[in-house]
Order: structure tokens, then sequence, then C-alpha cells
């Protein structure tokens, strides 16, 4: 990890710091328009060839029902993890659960907001060397809670053909209602379109690699007509310590954070020079014992550590990075939250390892990365819902806002919009 | 109009009908490129110069200041109107206002979500022909509620250099905190990656003409890291009307969705083929009186009548259609309400016309289009915040979570991840 004081950093070097890997997708683009094109023409053949291609097995059938829970072979210590995992996170999505809202802004004149679950949503569940059944547990309990009526799971399957049984589970617990066995950017394009065995989706959620990244951004904005959570880019966290943190600590939660890939972005904010070298030599006496060492080590290479002088400057520093995963690594963790702007989630305290909230605490780890946590929210129960509004005049209400409406159509010079309301105004005197 | 009939239709056809005109960015794209390159590298100077290009005006200094609102040259009448409307949109998006969430997911595992101000917006306004103080409302409003520090309200100076006053007005009222005398693609590209003069906006929103759109897209997956509100597209309003509406009431809320332009859509749904023809031949009566016929006309061309054979018929096809605004021209409008899945906003029975929600009800009239309302909201107070997340974990909360994160970091192969709590239970043991 290269060191930085912070007050010596002029304008420049800060926007350089904060300044993430850009992903570059011109390599691969072509590559991804063309097989999107395929699925979108061809459908399930397209989807199948590719998927023997890239995954080494031909689906038949593409799609396949959710085992009952009961029915899929997993330890009883998994399955009681997944099941508390679930609990928790069932718990604080049913907490963000909307109410109906209902004003009557003047007389006679009611507005109305209620929710609407987005009715076919897509989660896609990363295969490959990694199995993450937390990704399943992270997008299928808001999905399940907000009632989506289809729930398309896709997540490339092994070799052999098969889903990892910690994956089913997962997908039992939270009533997915189709398994796709499908990934990258066919599975996306299969979503976004529809296919003669996959039902086409409204909206798309899930990690990524490049060129499922890169499938979500094109599909997002083309003529499939469908939304995606939001931009990805690789994961990342920030950790502002101060002299109450624990150096062991500290520099296992960078760790965690490293073994994600070699592209992670780690950073350490401290006060203290002593407490950042502490930590930096805790961290390479930790990385000997991981086994995706290689990685954790490339990524910290790319990492930093940066000098504050206090705790207004690690916020102040911190919002502009914008980080996906915030710890405040002290205890007296509560006197930040106020000046935490721009972060994704944030974990308060030594006792709170931002592994927690990757599975168990019961917030969502589906977050924005790469600086756009400055303007987007994780996941979360919103994100399967979209809000209609309504609004409903009485007679009273039209005479009484009806020349308002004709004075500022007017003025847009949109004659149409005024006689819409004049028309309607002369039937009542 | 052309008009169907619902039960003749095959699946094919309906997928036709609830196609949108795509509109081709390819032609443009291009050029879009170019401009935001420019304004990227070269700033201040390139957003004069192409201001000056196609607005006919260089804008020296680029930003002004807002002035108070008593000082804006505009009738009184004028000013009622938009103090009218200003007051209605407060009081239904302050009614959004999101409280801070706190659950106990399970003893000493404590997780919160707090909503954060995007801390710069942009705010477009679209001039040319139109003048849309309208739109500084629905987006300014929102906004200030929020409170938003930095509020830049971006719109093209006329040909001698001005503001209109009603434009001036509204950004009073709003407490816009910039003016940005610019407009097209090169004031989205000064909004997304900053100038000398403009501030850096995390977030931009409104609407535009074909190269404003294309540019908030592009910026939306670029460097500048920087979000948008919505996809854009022509507006389009679906009437279902049944046999208590009124054809002359219809006939104007059709006309004043067409008028806006040529690509405009318009759909009625009727259960009654004598109710539609009343409807046509009276839309062509009221259209002779029209100073904007010849787009109203084309727009109607384009567009059409749909026979259905009852309510529920109805209402598969507008979720189907998925429209932007939706009437329901009705005696019993509120027993469609359960119904209506995918809609931007609604207007219930027959004495609230569209206009009324475009211009004063209180709702929002920034609406996805093109189909988008199924999976998105239409701008809301929601649209100013992200919402940050917490979880503080006690030690005998991460003695009760612990295990079960090391189970499933197990799972997923993350040794680090599951050391991050190893280490911490090791130190309360």
């Amino acid at each position: 990890m290269k060191v930085f004081t912070y007050k010596n950093l002029n304008a420049e070097e800060i926007k350089a710091l904060c300044k993430r890997t850009a992903v570059d997708f011109d390599r691969i683009e072509p590559t991804v328009r063309e097989i999107i094109q395929a699925v979108k023409t061809q459908g399930d053949v397209a989807l199948q060839s590719y998927t023997q291609k890239f995954d080494g097995f031909l689906p038949d059938p593409l799609v396949i029902p959710v085992p009952a829970a009961e029915d899929v072979p997993l330890s009883e210590d998994k399955k009681a993890a997944f099941d508390r995992a679930f609990a928790n996170i069932y718990a604080f999505h049913m907490a963000q659960k909307p109410g109906d809202l209902v004003v009557e802004t003047m007389p006679g004149v009611v507005c109305r907001r209620e929710a609407r679950a987005v009715e076919a949503v897509g989660l896609y569940v990363p295969g490959g060397t990694a199995v993450l059944p937390s990704t399943v547990l992270m997008l299928g309990v808001p999905a399940m809670i907000a009632g989506c009526p289809t729930r398309i799971m896709a997540t490339p399957p092994q070799q052999d053909g098969a889903i990892a049984p910690e994956i089913l589970y997962c997908a039992a617990l939270t009533g997915i209602t189709h398994i796709l066995k499908a990934g990258g950017a066919q599975a996306v394009a299969a979503l976004a379109y529809g296919t003669e065995s996959v039902p086409k989706v409204h909206k798309i959620f899930g990690p990524g690699n490049q060129y499922v990244t890169c499938a979500k951004m094109l599909v997002s904005q083309s003529d499939a007509v469908v939304a995606i959570d939001m931009p990805a880019g690789p994961s990342e966290v920030l950790v502002i310590a101060d002299e109450t943190a624990n150096p062991e600590f500290v520099a296992a939660d960078l760790l965690s954070q490293a073994e994600h890939g070699a592209d992670s972005q780690v950073v350490l904010v401290a006060q203290s020079a002593g407490f950042i070298e502490e930590t930096l030599t805790e961290t390479e006496r930790q990385l000997q014992s991981l086994p995706r060492m290689e990685a954790a080590r490339k990524a910290l290479a790319n990492s930093s550590a940066v000098l504050v002088e206090d705790r207004a400057q690690a916020l102040v520093f911190s919002n502009l990075w914008a980080p996906e995963h915030l710890i405040i690594a002290s205890e007296n963790a509560a006197e930040y939250v106020p000046g935490i702007i721009n972060a994704g989630s944030v974990f308060l305290g030594n006792w709170t390892p931002e592994s927690a909230g990757d599975y168990a605490s019961g917030t969502n780890h589906t977050l924005p990365t790469s600086g756009y946590a400055a303007m987007y929210s994780g996941v979360s129960l919103d994100s399967f819902y979209k809000m209609v509004t309504f609004q409903e005049l009485t007679p009273d209400g039209l005479r009484e806002l009806g020349p308002t409406v004709e004075v500022m159509a007017q003025a847009e010079g949109l004659e149409a919009h005024r006689q819409a309301v004049s028309r309607r105004l002369r039937h009542l005197s």
C-alpha cells in the first residue's frame, strides 16, 4: 500500500486518489453485442450454444423449477446459517415496506402514491470458480417481499450441468420462480429480450464479470426496454481508523476486501502514522495464511493508506472517495455518522466486520461502487417496486385549480392543455 | 387514428401495438460524443462556443446567480399561478420525506437506513421555442426539499442572452443556486464533468431534445461518474374511457398530448365503437382551433384507438402498454385503481385532465415513457436522495451472528472474510 499525507496533497492529487481503475469495455463490447444480437434473434438455440461454449455444458431444458428446501442435499449447519441470514435480511427489508401516501394538496385535489411490484425480475448469480449463495439471498429476499410475480434466477451451470446445492437452497428459501441455467452476456440478453423458454423481465439485478456488466449496460439502453440495478465495478472498502481501533481487526477487514480480486480497491484512513505502519505490518502477516494470497497481494499493491489530521479531514476525504463499504473502526463510531454523506453501507465500531454485512446482518450487499455511492443507493426493497402517482379532482377542486393550470398552459404556449381545463370548467359553470 | 378490436389481435399484433417509435441515436451520436469530449477537455471555452453556435449568443459569464422572486418582472396573475403550483407540488413532495429506519435484526445486531441528499444536482430546462417554467418547479421543488446543497439549472439563453422571466421566477421560488446559460449536449457535458465555472454534479435531471437525451445516456455510462433521472422518449397518454366518459373531454385530453409534437403517442381504449367514433369526430373538430394543429394532426395519424370487451381487458392492455400518463375517464375510476400496475401518473375521473398534473395538482410530471413505466418510477423526492445503510454489532451480537458468517464465508471460499470474524471472536472468548 502506498502511504499519503492528506495535508500535503493538492486538489489534483486528491482527485487522482479518488479515481478508480476504469474498466475498459471497448475491447469486449463487440463480442458482447454479437452475443446479445444472437440471443435476441435466435433465442434458446443461441443461449444453449453459448452456454455449451463458455460453461462446457448444454442445458436442456434451459429453465428448471426450484426444488423444495428440504429436498436440497446440504449439511444442517449450512442450512442453519442460510436460515439465519435469510431471517435477518428479511427483517430489515420487510421494515422498508412502503406505505401508501395520500395528500389533499388543496380542497378537492387529492394526490396519491402507491407502490407496485415490478412484474418480472431477473436475478443474476455469478458462477464459475466461486459459489455465491449470499447473492441469491440479497436479491431474492426483497423480490420476494415486494411480491414480484416472476423472479428468474440466472446462473451458469457447472461443467456437469449441476447447480450448487447452496444456490438451490437459497433459491428455495426466497421462492425463486424459475432457474435459468445460463450465465454471461447470453443470460443477460435472454432476460432482457426473453426467449422461447425464458420470460422477458423488466429489471435485471446482480453482480457479474466484465461481460455481464457490459451486457447489462448495453441492454439498459436498448430496444429491450429493461432497467438494471446500478453500474457495477470492482468491490471496495475504505476504513477510517482512530486511536481506539485494533490493527489486527483493521488488517483482517482490509484483507477480506482485497481477497475479492486483484482489482479490489482498499483504502485505509488514519490519524496516526504509527497506526498505519502497525496495520500494514499486520496485514502482511495475515496475508500469509490466505489461500487467495496472490489476488489480495495484487489488490494491496494498488491500494492506499492516507494519513489525516483529524476526524473532519477523514470524513471530507471519505465523502469525496464515496466508498461502497465504509468501516468506522472506532469506539466512538456513532459520532461519525452525521458526517457520512457518500457511502453504500457503513460498518460501525470494532465489532462489526464488513463480512457481517456481506452475509447476514440484514443490510443488502448489492451496493454502488467506483464512486457511484455519491448518487446511487444500494439495492433495497424499493428497487423491486415502482411508484405510481394518482390524482383526482372534484368539480370544486377543478374550479379552484383550473385557472392556475390555464395561466401556466398559456405561458408555455400549449393551447390544448388549456382547453382540456376550459372545456370542463364551461360544463361546470 | 387507427382503430383496432382487441379480441381480434394476436400476441404479435398486440406486441406491435405496444412498441413505441424507436428514437435512432446512431445518426447523432458521433456529434454528441464530439461535443462531450470538447467540453470535457476545453471546459468553458467549448461551452461558450457551442452556445454561440447553437443558440446565437455567447454567454459571459456562463453562470449567473438567481434574482429574488420579487425582482422578476412578471404579471401578478402569472406569479399567483406559479405560487399555487409551487405550493401544491411542495405539499405532495414534502409528504414523501423519508424517515430513518432502525431494526434490531437479532439481539446485538442493529441495522439502520438514513437518507442523504445528493450533494450536487443539475436540472435541465429546455429552451428554444417553448418556455417551460413548470419543469423548473417539478425538478426544483424536490431538490429544495431534499436540501441538495448545489442545484444548478441549465437552460439555453434566448438569442438576446436573456432567460425568460417565468423561468427566473420559478428558479427563485425553488432556491436554485446557479443558472447555467447553456443547453443541449454541451450543457449536459458541463454538468457531468464540471468546467472552470460550472460545478460538477452527481445527477442530471430533466427532459430535452434528442441531443440532450443522447448526451445524458452517454455521460451516465462514462468516466464522468454521474447518474441520470431516467431514459427519455416522446411524451404519451393512454385514455381508458367507459360509458360514463364525456367525448368532448376525452378529445381535449388526447389533443393536449398530441400537441406536444408529431412523435407524441396517444392511445384511446374504450368499450364501445360508438364512443370511439364520437370521440374521433370531436377530436377532429377541436383540432381546428389549435395553433399547434399540424403537430397534433401528425401525432394522431400515428395513434390508435383500441376497442375492448370489458374493464379487465382494458387494464390488461394498458398494463402491457405501460403509459407515461393514464387517464381513467370514468365516474367509477376508483374501481380501476387496484388493477393499474404499469403507469407513470394516473388521472382519475372526468374532472381530472392530464394538464392538471402536468402543472399544478402536486404530482411530478417527470415520468417514464416508452414502456419504461413498467420498471421506473417518475421523479419524486426519493430521486434527490440516496439511502445509506449502517450496521453495528455489540460483542454479544457478534458472538451470536459470527458463526453464521463463518459458515457462509467458508461456503463461498472466502477465507479472509471468515477470519475478520474469527479473529474478533477469539478476542471475545
